[in-house]
């Protein structure tokens, strides 16, 4: 579970250098197949990471939108901001965890609940399918996206 | 770590459904930002996960390519035969076996090792990225891609 986490935070840190070499229109240019644009889906997988790791702990949710937040350089400090909190969270992680009770309200006003193992996973698979995505666009524009191997990256440690 | 290969599997059968409602040009057609099309990135996806799963149980690799699987009905059949024994390997997969080592030769010659845990969840990203990618074209054709929730599908089980 940690390693995964691990994987999508330094594939993140690459992104962010990509975005360093691409035009700031191009980042925040609407485009089809996500939630608006690339700045706007790295935003995207940050508020979702956070605000479900919040949730986990029962803490308030984070309620701001995109538009307070379009320049990479913003993107960046707000993912510093909520980073240290996020891995606390996530390196404290504890297979006895698994089983612990989320009550929530879905969109559409339904109340359920979930294993906080099944969002952990729910939080995983969120930012690969969004990178994915980026993956696309990247190619769209004409360059070279972030490898997305978990192979190479000094991932192969013990804890997982 | 399974439920996140049921996971992908659940997904990808939900692709599968979502083909049968679109063309089949559209499904072969060759675009930007993944391996080929919209069938030559699922069967990739089959084709990795299967190589990977023969790799760590030191049995042959798989070496067709995409030529002879270019219709729905042929990629589909394919995965029909591979899943049977990655299900069997995954479904047995135990923590104890997250540290003994594959030794593989990469693409460029190079000798490396690899945990089994490592390629495990490198199996699983690559998945998600690519299906990430099938989402942009879904959205680009004007249809609406499968979900990539991994709440809501019944996987909240206790096992993992």
């Amino acid at each position: 579970m940690k390693t995964l986490f691990r994987y999508n935070w330094q594939v993140r840190e690459d992104w962010y250098k990509w975005c360093e070499g691409v035009p700031e229109a191009e980042l925040l240019k609407v485009r089809t197949g996500s939630v608006g644009g690339i700045l706007h889906t790295l935003f995207h997988i940050i508020d979702v990471e956070w605000s479900w790791i919040r949730g986990l702990q029962e803490k308030p949710d984070f309620q701001e939108t995109f538009d307070g937040y379009q320049s990479l350089e913003k993107v960046r400090k707000l993912d510093a901001e909520f980073k240290p909190e996020v891995e606390n969270f996530v390196l404290a992680w504890k297979d006895s965890m698994e089983e612990r009770i989320l009550h929530d309200t879905r969109p559409d006003g339904r109340k359920v609940t979930f294993t906080h193992g099944e969002i952990m996973r729910h939080v995983i698979a969120h930012e690969i399918h969004h990178i994915g995505q980026l993956s696309v666009w990247a190619r769209e524009i004409g360059t070279k996206p972030v490898t997305a191997n978990l192979i190479d990256r000094g991932l192969n440690i013990t804890i997982q």
